[in-house]
């Protein structure tokens, strides 16, 4: 049953990878063994991160690249991370229209995700659905999501190249320049050049390049390119930029140190969160959790005294085990 | 050592009150050594969430709603979660000028937190900051965060009442209604009410909530206030809003059901976060990590085999020993 959706998927049937990333969504055991199947087969496809403010027009630049990257044939997949996003349904109607517009073409996969109810999280979420599109023959993977947040940075780990979308006249620009956004961007987008103001944040996001040594350092200076998405002006400019740096990860060996690094990442994420799952529900099964409430509420014992304790029975027990495993091997 | 700190934060000293913050930053042991000291002492402030979408004005409606509990003669604790606001220093000078007024009322703390590089995540972050505000004796805490990502509506979780910030015009007011901000909404603010649009936003509002059955099921229905945060306009009715928020909870004894809840989950993700840390010392210390990446990579393995085979060894050594234990009691 599983080895079809697996072997529907790897001949890119679309419909197979929504029922597959349904089931991720719903954690349904049935992911797990299509997902086991599909992994040899995964890593090919080249992903790149758009993150930036509400209002930064990410969804339509999103829109706009993949119509570049399809006149280069190759085939795109669109991961919409976003509540705010077009791709979720939540925008102008125009907007709307050039979504369905794309959705129209066979060799583009667009999957929306809602940024909540998922259990472990979206970087965990989105890194298997990445997987999936990656199987079904995507050649490029653009994830959109917005800029603000923990669980949002760590969705952009799972991206090969990573734009920051800027906006001239938006307040909260130079903000999101100074929470850090500076060091995860490899390709900086001024949207909306045609508007006021476009000049000067691009000179400002410039001299922040150039100031910070450790940017410098990097070996690869993010270039800063324009945009009027909306009439699709600096989207080639764009691609080149990406696929430019793609490039440089290439030739530098950093992209497989990069991707080396995800695999870790990722089979820390999951082993954490299938831990957790195990830890909770037997926590929750015999009791233990309930009694230890009353206890907090109570204020008869403290959390950390709790964590400690809980952790230590789990830690001493394996340890336990392994040091018996070691007396019985000698 | 860590005991002194404790009794002078008891005492009311802000100074002992940012070291541990910072320790708790820092994931520093003394941390936690103090936090249990205190934990006895706290549950007593209440904890007001005040979200909304970049741009909504929070920080003026923090700062000016500090300001009308203060005249109530309550001290304020504000916990600003948002690399955006101006607490964290990025902001127009005139917010700045009002903010550092704020600052100088001795029974006011103000603390920001950036949204990155806490492990185990901002809620967890901003749960134990609630509890050092709390045992410093702040009487109401607000905890000013971005509607936007799971982590950041995570925070909110940590409030008795959530206030939700709308503005007319901005064009995500509507999205962030539909990406489930309803739900969580005990009291909805649109601020900027003298601008255009004000009067459609509030009827929109009205609406939502009035056709929405769960929200009508819940037993409060969620009052939409107008406020103009610069000019302190309806920051009085703002606060009875609140006010009528917190009995409404004490009378029908969902606030001991909710804060119960809290505890619950609290708990539960501190068991998770410290599991995690200690497994993945594991992993890394054995090379047994190390050693399965170069597996991942290479395809040998896939990521989701590995997670079960380790889960399964924690836990079968530790049922193992679960039931040596038993054994040894009988």
């Amino acid at each position: 049953m599983a080895v079809d959706y697996a072997t529907l998927i790897l001949e890119g049937s679309h419909r197979a990878a929504a029922r597959l990333i349904s089931w991720l969504e719903d954690e349904d055991p049935r992911a797990y063994e299509c997902m086991r199947e599909l992994y040899p087969h995964t890593g090919r496809a080249y992903v790149v991160g758009i993150t930036g403010s509400p209002g930064a027009g990410k969804s339509t630049l999103t829109n706009g690249l993949a119509r570049v990257i399809r006149k280069n044939g190759l085939k795109v997949g669109i991961i919409a991370v976003d509540p705010s996003s077009p791709f979720t349904g939540g925008a102008l109607l125009g907007d709307r229209v050039r979504m369905s517009e794309l959705a129209v073409d066979p060799d583009i996969y667009i999957r929306s995700m809602a940024t909540r109810g998922f259990l472990g999280g979206m970087a965990k979420a989105a890194a298997e659905v990445v997987k999936v599109l990656d199987a079904l023959g995507q050649d490029v993977i653009l994830i959109e999501t917005v800029g603000v947040g923990q669980d949002e940075v760590d969705i952009i780990g799972v991206a090969d190249t990573t734009c920051v979308v800027l906006v001239p006249g938006l307040g909260d620009a130079i903000q999101s320049l100074k929470a850090g956004i500076m060091e995860i961007a490899d390709v900086f987008v001024i949207n909306k050049a045609d508007r006021q103001g476009a000049d000067m944040l691009c000179a400002e996001v410039c001299v922040r390049i150039e100031m910070d040594a450790h940017l410098r350092e990097r070996g690869w200076l993010a270039p800063v390119d324009r945009t009027v998405a909306v009439e699709g002006t600096g989207l080639d400019q764009m691609w080149q930029s990406i696929e430019a740096h793609r490039k440089y990860l290439l030739d530098s060996g950093k992209f497989s140190e990069n991707r080396r690094e995800r695999v870790s990442r990722e089979a820390l994420r999951m082993i954490h969160g299938e831990l957790f799952r195990v830890v909770r529900e037997q926590l929750e099964q015999n009791g233990r959790l309930d009694a230890a409430v009353e206890e907090l509420v109570n204020k008869r014992l403290d959390p950390y005294t709790l964590m400690r304790d809980i952790v230590t029975e789990w830690l001493s027990s394996s340890q336990g085990k392994r040091r018996q495993d070691e007396d019985t091997k000698s």
